[in-house]
């Protein structure tokens, strides 16, 4: 069980039971660890936080719910001399929760006869988008994905299922639920109703 | 003031006092509109949201939150013979937060030496950026920015400091404050404490 990090040594394993993510530079890595995670591999976890260790059977909804939602601090603060409300750089959660929404509805709104140009620049986008993604190790499991599943580019519908397969793949990494890409539609185009 | 849509002519004004965009096949575009005027233009706001039409005057900030927050329905539901929480595609103020975060964070990790071929690829990523982002009147305005401001991918300070401009322009564009650039890296990188 993990325990607040206040040793020599930087520990392996975060609260959330994942293993902590470090930069070249030996630092945490921010955009590649829960913000739990983070916190208490920097030791900035407070209160009942750092006194409760989480169990390593906990859901992986729980786990998450904390590593993004209860410990994110936003406050009202002066800087400077304006006030902005202090958010924090993104975790690695949120980080791909808004990562995926863009890449969906790029899909979503990619034409359904595309010119050869448009084709070419999509390919590359997912191609840089793979070498320039925040999280380092996320971003080398895409450009795995990409070298395996060449970019489905040439139209909406094969577009919208490559990128839902590839979230499915991440999905399946981190024990989540896989959804069914007949329906990525339904989600990212024309909603429910 | 705008009423719910029920006439055989389609809208030119929304409930937030935005001018609703239609696709090029005249339907409502989800992802350039607030999630209430896409509502309120395709008949389907329900019982109060139809009825109280909001006051031009409203801040700017409860409207955003009428868009992308009190309306938006996300109920798990049956669908073939899976349960989804049935989230609907993003409005065009969820999108873009999820990509300024996105946009902001890859500043936030690019080298502060980068490579030739690292500067090619982000300069190549934010002109590809501005042609297949899913709100085109949004992408249109990112593209002549670029055209005026050429990406600056010389360091990590300077791309931060490039997209913190490129923000910048839309708050201004939209009516909200503008961020001070001085502590984009607080914002994206450190954070405040």
């Amino acid at each position: 069980m993990p325990t607040q990090a206040n040793s020599s040594e930087p520990p392996e394993l975060g609260l959330s039971g994942r293993k902590i993510i470090y930069d070249e530079d030996g630092k945490p890595c921010r955009s590649c660890n829960t913000l739990l995670d983070f916190k208490f591999v920097t030791g900035k976890l407070t209160g009942a936080e750092g006194t409760k260790p989480l169990s390593a059977q906990a859901p992986a909804e729980c786990l998450e719910k904390l590593g993004t939602g209860t410990v994110t601090s936003a406050a009202i603060g002066e800087s400077s001399s304006k006030a902005y409300p202090k958010e924090d750089p993104p975790d690695v959660n949120q980080l791909g929760r808004a990562s995926w929404t863009l890449l969906h509805s790029v899909a979503a709104k990619y034409p359904n006869s595309p010119s050869d140009t448009q084709k070419q620049e999509m390919k590359q986008f997912m191609t840089i988008f793979s070498h320039v993604y925040p999280c380092g190790w996320c971003a080398k499991d895409f450009e795995k994905f990409i070298k395996h599943n060449s970019p489905k580019v040439d139209s909406k519908e094969d577009l919208g299922r490559w990128i839902c397969t590839a979230h499915n793949e991440v999905n399946e990494k981190l024990g989540k639920e896989k959804f069914d890409c007949d329906l990525w539609k339904k989600r990212w185009v024309d909603g429910w109703d």
